[in-house]
C-alpha cells in the first residue's frame, strides 16, 4: 500500500488500510520538519542529517520498544489516543538518560482485525508527541494478523533515533560519592507493571470516580500519559547544571535501573517520604497484598526519572525544576540501591 | 533487566529473560564493529557516525517492518532460526531500493509465554543476516504479553536505518520510456501471501518431500529465507550499470509495487515467460483455486526485486548477475503494469 513517504500500511485490508493512512495522513505529517524529504521515496523514510557535519564526533542512539500490556488497559477503557504518547516519551527518556537529543521515530501496530479509526486514535497519539518533542514521525507499519493476536487486542511497537556528541555521553561515569539523587516525578505507573497492576484491580470498578484517587478513576489514573524528561533535563542543561548520570525508571523499579549508572563501588540511598508516591501506587500495594520490596521492584512509585548531580548544584537543580526532589545521595560502598 | 549494551530483555520473566539473553549474546556481539560503542551505555544503542561527516549531504533511510504470518508457518514447522534472517533482508531491500547502504538494526520479538531457546533461535537469526550483511544488531526487545498473543504465537518487527548521499537518491525520477526491467529472483514467497497460502495449503502434508516441489517440502519451500538484494545491487553499481529505478516486490506483488517507483505518464510491460516462476505458486494457485490476476496482486511469483536499467546496459546487467532475467521494459502512455 504506498502512500505518504515511508507510511506504508500494508499486510492488511486494503479498504481499510487506506481509510486508516487517510485518517492519520495529516498527523503524520505535521511532525515533518525540513529534513524530512518527503515525497522522495516510498519505501523507507529520508531523514537529511547534512547537519551532523557540523558535530565533532557524532553518535547515533537508538532504542526500540513497546508499551507492553498497558495495551489491555487502553482496550478495557476503549480509549486509544493516549498510548502512542506513552510509546513516544518512553521512547525519548531511554536514549535521553545517554544524553542523546531525539531527531525520528517509526511506529509498529499490529493487531488481528484492522480498524481504520482505532488504528488512526493509536498513531494520531504517536504524532502528537512527536510533534510536542519536535522530532518526525518518519515511518511506520501497521500489520494485521489474525491468528496471532487475539480478538481486540494489538501490539504497539516504536523505534526512535537520536544523536549525540560523542564527548557528551551520559554514562554515568562521572558519578561520584556524595552525589545528589534528584527524582522527576513520574505521571503513573508510565509504561510498566501493568501485569501486576491489571491482576490487583482486576474486580474493581474502572470508570467510576474514587476519592483515594483525587477524584480520579482506576482507568483514568492507569492510562496517565508517560512523561517525557525531554524538557525537564533541557532546562537543567540550560541551567548549567552537570548532569552526570541519568536513569530511566522502567520495569525492575529503581532498584534495577540506577545500578545500571552506577561505576564499580558505588551504591545509591534513597530516603522515604522525600518525594511524593501518587496514590494508585497505594491502592495496588492494597488490593494485590503485595509486599514493600516487591512495590520497589517493578514500579517506578513515583520516580519517573533519577538524576545524579554534583551536590554543590543540587539547590540550583532544585530551583530549576520546582516539581523535582532530593530522595538521596551516591554512596561508595554501598551494593545497589538502599531505600531506607 | 540489564544487559549488553542496548540489548535488553524486559517485560519477561526475570530468569527465563536472563536466560535467553545469555543464549544470544555472542550472536548480536559477534555484529559489532567498531562504530558500536559497546558497554557504554544500558539504555540505548550507541553507534559512531563520524564517518558520515565525510559525506557530501548524508540522508539516514529507516524502516520499520514485520515478518507477518509466516511466524505462523515457523510455527507450525517449529523452526525458529530462518524468520529473523527473513526480516533483516525484508528491511534491508525496503532502504535498498532507495540507494542506502544499512548501517545498523533493532529488532523486537514478542508472545505471550516467553520461551528463551525460542528467543535465542529467532534473535540468532536476526544476528546472523545481520553479519552476513555487515551491520551491527544494535539493539532489541523482547516482551512476554500474554493475553495479547494467542498461545504459541509470536510477533518479530525489526527497524533498519541506513544511509545513502543526497544526489545518490534512487527514486525512479530517472526512469525513460525503452528503460529495461530486470528482474532479480526471488526465493519463494519471501515474507508476503502467507494468510492467503495457508488457507490454500491448509490441508495438505507439510513436513512430506512433494516432486511438484523439486522434493521438498511444503513447509521448507514456505519457508525459504528471504532474500537480500544488496550484492546484487552491489554488483551492479561496481560494474558500472546506471540503476535508475528498484521496486522490492512485497505484498501487492509487482502491480502495486512497481508503480510506486514509475514517474507519471510511463508504465510497465511485462512478459510472462521470461522468468522462472517458482514451483510453489503453482501448487498455491490450483489447490486455492487463485485467478491469475489475485496471484501477481499478492504475491512476488518469482520476482523478488525489479531494477530499471538503461536498455543499453541491459546485456551488461545480464551478464554482471546471470541469475537476473529481462523481463520487459518501460513504455510511455501505460497506465501501471501490463503483464502479457
Amino acid at each position: 500500500m504506498a502512500s505518504d513517504n515511508a507510511y506504508t500500511r500494508a499486510g492488511v485490508d486494503i479498504a481499510e488500510g487506506t481509510r486508516a493512512v487517510e485518517l492519520m495522513k495529516a498527523a503524520v505529517r505535521a511532525t515533518y520538519g525540513p529534513q524530512v524529504l518527503a515525497g522522495i521515496g516510498a519505501f523507507g523514510g529520508l531523514f537529511d542529517v547534512s547537519a551532523l557535519k557540523g558535530m565533532a564526533a557524532p553518535v547515533l542512539v537508538a532504542s526500540t520498544d513497546g508499551v507492553g500490556t498497558k495495551t489491555k488497559v487502553a482496550a478495557r477503557i476503549g480509549r486509544w489516543h493516549t498510548i502512542g504518547q506513552d510509546l513516544v516519551n518512553h521512547c525519548i527518556n531511554d536514549i535521553l538518560v545517554q544524553g542523546a537529543a531525539p531527531l525520528f521515530f517509526l511506529d509498529y501496530v499490529a493487531m488481528s482485525k484492522l480498524d481504520a479509526a482505532q488504528v488512526a486514535a493509536i498513531v494520531g497519539g504517536v504524532a502528537a508527541a512527536c510533534r510536542a518533542a519536535g522530532i518526525a514521525l518518519l515511518g511506520g507499519e501497521t500489520a494485521e494478523m489474525p491468528g496471532v493476536y487475539e480478538a481486540g487486542e494489538i501490539d504497539l511497537v516504536g523505534t526512535i533515533i537520536g544523536v549525540v556528541e560523542k564527548n557528551a555521553i551520559i554514562d554515568g561515569a562521572r558519578v561520584q560519592d556524595g552525589d545528589t539523587l534528584l527524582a522527576l516525578p513520574s505521571s503513573g505507573l508510565h509504561t510498566n507493571g501493568f501485569s501486576l497492576a491489571r491482576r490487583a484491580l482486576a474486580a474493581l470498578d474502572w470508570e467510576a470516580a474514587r476519592a483515594d484517587l483525587d477524584g480520579a478513576s482506576i482507568g483514568d489514573t492507569l492510562l496517565a500519559v508517560h512523561r517525557s524528561y525531554l524538557p525537564d533535563v533541557q532546562k537543567l542543561r540550560l541551567g548549567g547544571v552537570e548532569i552526570r548520570g541519568l536513569a530511566h525508571i522502567t520495569g525492575g523499579g529503581v532498584i534495577d535501573n540506577l545500578p545500571r549508572i552506577l561505576p564499580p563501588g558505588l551504591g545509591a540511598q534513597i530516603q522515604r517520604g522525600t518525594w511524593p508516591i501518587p496514590p494508585i501506587f497505594a491502592l495496588i500495594q492494597r488490593e494485590g497484598q503485595i509486599p514493600d520490596d516487591d512495590m520497589f521492584h517493578v514500579f517506578n512509585m513515583g520516580i519517573g526519572m533519577l538524576a545524579v548531580v554534583p551536590r554543590q548544584q543540587a539547590a540550583q537543580a532544585g530551583a530549576t525544576l520546582p516539581e523535582a526532589c532530593v530522595v538521596g545521595h551516591i554512596r561508595a560502598g554501598l551494593d545497589g540501591v538502599r531505600i531506607v
